[in-house]
């Protein structure tokens, strides 16, 4: 038995070729055939034939105005020192708004210019509804009237025969009011393509089970089936299907009734794409496996008794790319529809970006508008890290002749959220502190229209972000070891032509995080130096990395001497992985990153936590926003209170204006 | 009886003000509660909370690749001069991707690397399968490993209590994927908001009732619907309601019990309205009726019981207007959202429009762009023509202290289609002809991406709009009086500096319409002088005009001696409708038109109808694909033949290029 290991990959352009040319050549790219619905159910559907009006609308000619009808014949020669007088219920009938002109009656004079006499007197406008039926009363006139004058004819909306919406038109409310008013109450739209996803691997889970090592919950159908609906298609949930090839071909067999689409979601392992690859050359045609994008390379293209099948890898970034890419064009197709082309965003790509030869790579990136400039930076490319999806604004794609992007290069962003929200995004980078994912939520909460975004780079990388023009605010606690003040040396080193408003978030407890119940009984940074103690950092430029190394040589400490020193994590809840995993057995974090995950704190330092703004962007609305949030939002002090080892005296106080 | 004729109108931004102030004083404006659903049934619901990982993701050390695990302690020595072997089972265990990590273990060697030894001698990679299991190989290994090489730590995409979305938050297809990664299967969004729309009136009926003249289809409780619906909430369509106080108060008593917010749709007679105000006054308070706004002026504000009833007027266009104004903002704010800002377009106004002095204006455009510019050419301005709507564009806000707006304006138009779709849309100008409509419906069902939208000003408008470059091309049939020639002499003449590219459409035949069997006996234009013979005429600059004058100069006819020559229709429609309807006896017009509408026609001229196309956008990719269709398209070819009374013989050809 042997076995495929490396994939032959196809540039991406060739194989979405010889996709949609097989799909053409057996006749399956066309839209799909029509179905019948109720008008009023069609919200959202594609017509799939053109609606053309039955009758007018109006289909008789109707009173615009709230008056009396009359005949324009009868009024020729009315005039000022000739009024006519029209006898009502015989020259003049009271008509509301809509009501069917009598017969023979082509204009409407409006109640408001209208004199009501009696034989006897005459009576004012108050009593116009009593006097409307009493036919010894007349409506007096001093000017002719225009034939048609306030009346809605005939087809004055909609005339018959005409074309109320086109085919291949996506029906909004006011197309369901204009074909009803167009007579139609059934119309003919496109069947929804139905995509069948086939979850496989042995390995994976329903969601909710009771998990042990080596579950993986099944997700990917659910974003499957999410983006079909959204596409207009109806996606159809296939069962678990184990890592088997009799299981999947089986499986394919089956779902073949059941779609238009058959897709195959392999688990995460090679094996189970190899018996995709196998099942559909078993039973159909294998007609492409590996394109040369990143992430997304294990792609599948098949076919089998007529109809397409698709074998998607099985990482969640890589099932949604491949996903847009083969499986989109051909739904929106069965529909009548062409996608839309993304909305591109011109942005500088904050830092440089290397990249494979060979593969066209797609890159996760999350744009900030700071002043003039929108800036995107990208977001972890592992093609297992779901929450890159969830976090992007949007993809730059490095073509595959590329080795990579130098920073503060124009890019072309592909954006996954308006402009609109983009420019509503408050950029935040610098130092990491889970009171800024509190700040987040209570932000979009109290005013929807706004985000905050932030990036974990350290301090330091948040104040250099500041002086480039790439954030609005850096999240900032260093200490200066020789004054032993908090942030504003820094800044005046650093950012020594730039106004900064520096305001206090927290002062914080950072401390040494070890497991529950400290089974190797670490005491404080002395410890560090054991044979059996092997320790995570932090990036140089961290706060916590200059609080380390200060702790450090107070104590006299050779960094050489400690195991670990150099395996750097990025956040505070990094180092807490690190240890809760057995991956070091302490590193230096703050006590709300302890709790989350249920390790044990030993206190090393309280510091303090600014936030460091750039005057020009201060008075922003939606700065301002995010100050009054901090400086008076009740809910928001009291869970960052109850993250615990927080101190919020001076939370919202300027401490520095530079 | 005193009845309430001029409603006191208050300026918009009053009673938005006064509206949203009373659902603030009430309590009523915050987001709604939640309600718990399955995360893969959240697709566009709102969080109603925060939602947090529960558990990492992964939730154990995995590998990320094939090959085997290691002790990276068991390979510090390791080099190409001293490799180290590693027994198969025992120190290096082979790993799928996914799998976890086996105790102890912390890294992952790629498969691709592995050199395998057997006790006896060296295997080759492709026997990998084979022997995986025996116990007696061992992998050789000729430099040390990273720790954690190749391995997906716990946490690696999502740590455990990480904020994974906010509130808030409309939830996308890989929000779905990352809550049930992250250990979620229920959670809180939104509870959408429901309303309750009661349509009223007593002439209006259901859609598909057998109609009686003074009917009314009941279709804006199904537009207002499908707003709700666009909007997040979830309509509850009232049974109609007749137009009777008792039966109002009933209905709105009723619909307090079923919804968030009662919207009454009111008859479009003024007197439903009253009724609707009255019975908002005897069941709780009626705090508005009337804003100053075209269309939609008689809104009306009311609160009942805890809760806001709405009054939206009965004419299509200003209850969507409405609607839109009042209903949107809360609709929103109940799901924790804010209504997103239109995307605006800058745009020059095609022609002047007048406006009345104290009502802000919604001017319905249709937007085109022709070269750089962007050009809105406004539609039907009534209040009852649904189908102003359904052509749109967007719309432009005329303020209340301005009376209008001079053509060639800049202006800021609202849009209600992507820009996208604007930009693939191409602008035909000019006279109307029923194939025009086809060509429309052809080019939407070939080329999804690209539509025709054509407007209807007569030959000579046409022609003027392409000199002034705000038509891509413009349909027109010019007879010359002199020369007998058709559009060739009017282009070289009013387009002297203008390369233009005629190319022809269709010849087809004009005729006088008139009512089946010809009840009046008219046999020519001569009978156009009869007493009891009223015409119906085209406007000024259109062709069909030109026509009408030179058969009524050959015939020696004083235009004043024809009834009606005065009353002007902008299509052959138009002229067919009114001819119907008994509005005039005859009018003239094509064939298309008269059979549309099942009249009678004599024959009176064939002409021939060309297409005057700018040169600068003739090589652009959407109008090459309409001359495509034009020049080739069979079934485009077969429906014109289809509607009567054209020669296509040189449908395509070009007649001449200026």
């Amino acid at each position: 038995m042997s076995r495929k290991i490396y994939l032959e990959g196809a540039p991406l352009n060739e194989a979405l070729t010889k996709w949609f040319r097989k799909l053409d050549s057996e006749g399956v790219g066309r839209p799909l055939s029509g179905e019948t619905i109720r008008v009023e159910d069609s919200l959202g559907r594609i017509t799939a034939k053109a609606v053309i009006a039955k009758i007018s609308s109006p289909f008789y000619h109707s009173s615009a105005m709230d008056g009396y009808a009359v005949r324009f014949a009868d009024t020729f020669s009315a005039s000022e020192t000739n009024p006519r007088r029209l006898r009502i219920g015989e020259q003049a009938m009271y008509i509301d708004t809509g009501d069917p002109m009598p017969d023979g009656f082509n204009a409407v004079i409006m109640i408001e210019d209208v004199n009501i006499v009696t034989s006897r007197q005459s009576k004012s406008q108050e009593s116009i509804v009593t006097t409307q039926k009493t036919h010894d009363s007349f409506i007096e006139i001093i000017a002719p009237v225009t034939p048609w004058q306030n009346v809605r004819v005939i087809g004055e909306d909609i005339v018959a025969t005409e074309l109320i919406i086109p085919e291949n038109h996506r029906i909004r409310p006011v197309d369901i009011g204009a074909m009803l008013a167009g007579g139609h109450t059934e119309i003919v739209v496109r069947r929804r393509p139905r995509v069948v996803i086939i979850p496989t691997g042995t390995e994976i889970v329903e969601p909710g089970t009771e998990l042990k090592k080596g579950d993986i919950i099944e997700y990917n159908s659910r974003i499957l089936s999410g983006l079909v609906s959204e596409w207009g298609g109806e996606p159809v949930r296939f069962r678990i299907v184990p890592d088997r090839p009799d299981e999947i071909r089986k499986a394919i067999l089956e779902a073949l009734d059941m779609g238009d689409l058959i897709v195959v979601n392999a688990g995460a392992s090679a094996g189970s794409e190899d018996f995709t690859a196998k099942a559909m050359e078993e039973l159909g045609e294998m007609m492409l496996h590996g394109v040369n994008i990143k992430p997304g390379k294990p792609v599948i293209l098949g076919w089998v008794k007529g109809k397409p099948v698709l074998g998607i890898p099985g990482y969640p970034v890589s099932a949604y790319i491949t996903f847009q890419l083969f499986a989109k064009p051909l739904i929106y197709r069965w529909q009548g529809l062409e996608v839309e082309e993304p909305e591109l965003l011109r942005a500088k790509i904050s830092r440089q970006v290397a990249s494979t030869l060979g593969h066209e790579e797609f890159l996760r990136v999350k744009v900030g508008k700071v002043g003039d400039n929108f800036i995107a930076t990208p977001v972890s490319r592992g093609a297992g890290v779901l929450m890159s999806l969830v976090r992007a604004d949007g993809f730059v794609r490095i073509p595959a002749m590329s080795e990579g992007i130098g920073a503060g290069t124009e890019v072309d962003v592909e954006l996954m959220r308006s402009k609109g929200d983009i420019e509503n995004t408050i950029v935040c980078i610098g130092s990491h502190d889970n009171a800024l994912d509190l700040l987040a939520n209570i932000l979009k909460k109290r005013y929807p229209k706004f985000s905050l975004s932030s990036a974990h780079v350290g301090s330091m990388g948040g104040l250099m972000a500041l002086k480039k023009g790439e954030a609005h605010l850096a999240g900032t606690h260093l200490l200066d070891g020789e004054t032993g003040d908090y942030n504003v040396p820094f800044i005046k080193r650093l950012l020594s032509n730039k106004r900064i408003i520096l305001v206090n978030l927290v002062y914080r407890e950072q401390g040494l995080l070890v497991l529950k119940g400290n089974p190797k009984n670490i005491k404080g940074f002395e410890d560090l130096t054991r044979d059996d103690v092997v320790f995570v950092n932090r990036q140089s430029g961290a706060g916590t990395r200059l609080l380390t190394d200060k702790c450090l040589r107070e104590l006299g400490i050779n960094p050489k001497d400690v195991k670990g020193y150099e395996r750097e994590e990025y956040t505070h809840m990094g180092v807490a992985s690190a240890v809760l995993t057995g991956i070091a057995d302490t590193g230096l974090a703050i006590l709300a990153s302890a709790r989350a995950l249920g390790l044990d704190f030993i206190p090393v330092a309280k510091e303090r936590y600014d936030l460091a703004i750039s005057h020009e962007f201060f008075k922003t609305e939606m700065l301002q926003y995010l100050l009054k949030i901090i400086k008076e939002d009740a809910e928001f002090r009291e869970m960052v209170i109850g993250l615990g080892g927080y101190d919020i005296s001076d939370m919202g106080e300027v401490m520095c204006e530079a």
